[in-house]
């Protein structure tokens, strides 16, 4: 395990305590998502190796996948230049969106407007069914 | 031209006025950058194709590599699920990171620390001599 501490000396973490993390899948580059993380969220993935959030909606630690199982396996973090951004390369399971979509960035602007460019792999009732 | 008011219909500002945008080097998938952008940075990115951001620092509208000629040209705009985040997808002309690093993410955590996994392709001080 890698100690917290030392992604948490690097980053400055914003008035609410949070940085913004992208997740991308390792292998492919696709950009799954953003999301924030406070310093539990990254300890917890740190120490598990299962990639966690802060849900500033619900203002709770969140295991990515605790309710729909899509989990993120993480296999590298990364730390921009100024420290204000995390990159977790990760390993999705299944989908990333709670939106049944891969990724969270299925909308495209067009001319006429956003367009879909990316099909619903998992009905969200499927995902949230208990 | 896009109307950038389709985009800004879709979108969710911040209690600042901004959103997070993640820049994507479009072919290869590689993670750049994360920015802030305000309506006016998405107005002049979509009515130019050259990518603007607003900067927290100076508070001041920016265009990618104004000073650093290092531009970005925009492919494509997305939008998330909930409208709270950006990805643009770019061609990147030289380097994105003031450091002169490719990308801004080119520290990596590992047991014992950060680790440098991305070379300096373009020394600062030529990035920005003028």
């Amino acid at each position: 395990m890698i100690d917290p501490a030392l992604a948490l000396a690097a980053l400055v973490f914003d008035r609410d305590g949070l940085v913004p993390a992208i997740a991308q899948q390792h292998e492919t580059g696709e950009v799954l998502m953003l999301a924030w993380m406070n310093r539990a969220a990254i300890e917890e993935t740190l120490r598990t190796g299962n990639v966690f959030y802060y849900s500033r909606a619900r203002r709770t630690l969140w295991r990515k996948g605790e309710k729909s199982g899509q989990t993120q396996r993480l296999v590298e973090f990364l730390v921009d230049c100024d420290g204000d951004t995390i990159l977790l390369r990760v390993d999705q399971h299944g989908v990333a969106c709670h939106t049944g979509h891969r990724a969270c960035f299925f909308r495209s602007l067009r001319a006429d407007g956003l367009e879909e460019i990316a099909p619903v792999l998992v009905p969200p009732e499927e995902l949230y069914r208990n």
